[in-house]
């Protein structure tokens, strides 16, 4: 199985390559960002999105900064550095792999003493985080390999897969991984609205690998549930604080229905993406534009006029997790993040 | 407040009248259907829609046919009347409404002894049902006024309004009822997928009657509860059977997630909904065309050749319910079948 290259650095362009998600299944089209500014804007717009692929876009970031940084002076050169890299980690709120991202390769730079070493550096230490998450995604999955015995449906939300990442994927890498070691897995894709991730990116990327998929609104996932059509669910993660699970909207509810009808609720999350600084009460949950709830592919869904609360992400209590999936096994909630932190730290994060 | 009349019977042109549903907020559109042909491919194409709409576009539907028949002899003409009265019902399998309505003008029909007799009758008949559907949800909304008490947020889903009413509606004929007698309500209207009911028809209506309303993405719903932000859900039925209620999908989802927040979970149904006879063992769950769900305005959301599920209806036990709204007041389950059944036979159903 070889899994789509979701983001890339292009060294002779001198460009942050992408696959631009807001146009698949219709067309494969990819994104050359020549600019910081373009980058941010393919963030903010979603032509890249999913935890660990941002996370990736953000040290990418970085060395895109870093040489188009002018500046020949090195201490001016770190300053507006630092400037770029708060630029691109302020793109998005909630997910915490876009800052872990840019700090990583802003600590290696910081040790360097002249601006080409510094955007050499740079550039070192991205691609070493790239294939820091492509080695985590595929850890997990085996990890992950162990729940999944014989025929099994599971039941994911958004897009935790290969596009979501540099590669392979969260939930979609442990469907992967099991899919490997020969269990018969397939897989039900809440479609995943406003954005509809779930029906067009998950979708895609398991129909290109030939694991069977079905897509279902997210409103009957209770009820496929209520029916025992459903193993288990796996679901990626935004961010894990100590207290939550910040992950697309719609995954709080599919953790109670799961809870409800005794279902295994697993999050599949590499180190990378738990954040043992903050909390419920400092994580900002984005609300986005009006407009991506009120159209949808050109019609107008909801009249002028009315208001609509459009939350990107929710947030799920640990006691509702049966498992954590993550690069260095699986983990029942109580999680011992004494043991995250020293694993994180170990890992350079 | 004067809500909007949603169908009607013309004599003058010998049709049955619809606001074009499929076509709101963009366009408000009549549709003139001068065929049962017609009349079964707006029940098909849900530019008629809702339980009790449904209702009194079958009893319209037999008025329809009853002109339409160009036999002459009595009994030739009923039989033909039945065929057509069978079409009619066999239209739509879920809500049961639709056979209500039909078989109300079939029974006022069988009574005559003479096709222009028969002819008469069934107009009559019809004119009765609609409004007595109009007034048991006046009822209804009285009844259910009892529940809200000041400052109230009403979380529903689909459209349970007056669009799918002859007027007033059912969950918002609640709201309607409660919004005259002082209280202070506002809606939160669940956008309702693949087909948007919720964001389309919900919003536009209760925008229409100066009632505030905002739309959220159906699986926003439980991340609301959680919050605090939802004081009860109100939605409809499109059949309550002694085990279950049948509504729209999705509705299952929320009862789960109220149950789990303790907040309360109103069906608000009138007795035309209510069906003795039948349990979720012989309900037809209808599922929809794929096209709904695999593509939205135009763009295509799902990758070709992908499965996709649509159901467009779920059960909910009663279990879950709170208390049942109807005509004839607030029931808490389990519920009376014995009186439900005295007070349809009372009602000539």
């Amino acid at each position: 199985m070889k899994a789509v290259e979701t983001i890339s650095w292009d060294d002779d362009e001198v460009s942050v390559t992408l696959i631009d998600q807001t146009r698949l299944p219709e067309h494969f089209r990819l994104v050359r960002c020549r600019s910081v500014d373009r980058l941010i804007s393919a963030i903010r717009r979603l032509e890249v999105r999913g935890a660990p692929a941002l996370g990736v876009a953000g040290a990418y970031g970085v060395v895109l900064a870093s040489r188009k940084i002018r500046e020949k002076e090195h201490s001016r050169f770190m300053r507006a550095l630092w400037v770029e890299a708060g630029r691109i980690t302020g793109a998005r709120p909630t997910a915490v792999n876009l800052s872990t991202g840019v700090d990583f390769v802003m600590r290696a730079v910081e040790e360097a003493h002249s601006v080409p070493a510094a955007r050499a550096d740079a550039l070192h230490a991205a691609r070493e985080f790239a294939s820091a998450d492509a080695r985590a995604c595929h850890e997990l999955g085996s990890h992950g390999t162990s729940l999944i015995r014989g025929r099994t449906t599971v039941l994911t939300h958004c897009n935790a897969g290969a596009l979501a990442c540099s590669e392979w994927g969260t939930a979609l890498g442990v469907v992967r991984s099991a899919v490997e070691s020969g269990a018969e897995v397939q897989v039900i894709a809440c479609e995943t609205r406003p954005l509809l991730q779930g029906a067009r990116l998950t979708a895609w990327e398991l129909q290109r690998d030939g694991i069977p998929v079905t897509v279902i609104p997210d409103s009957s996932a209770a009820f496929l549930m209520r029916r025992g059509e459903i193993d288990m669910v796996i679901v990626g993660a935004d961010r894990v604080t100590p207290d939550a699970v910040f992950n697309k909207i719609g995954t709080y509810m599919h953790a109670v229905s799961a809870r409800y009808h005794e279902i295994p609720f697993f999050v599949a999350a590499p180190l990378s993406t738990f954040d043992p600084g903050r909390s419920t009460d400092n994580v900002t949950i984005e609300e986005r534009d009006r407009n991506e709830v009120a159209s949808c592919g050109g019609a107008v869904t909801v009249p002028d006029g009315v208001d609509v609360r459009n939350y990107a992400f929710d947030l799920t209590p640990h006691d509702l997790v049966t498992a954590f999936i993550t690069d260095v096994g699986v983990m029942k909630p109580p999680v011992d993040w004494k043991q995250i932190e020293a694993a994180r730290r170990a890992r350079g994060m």
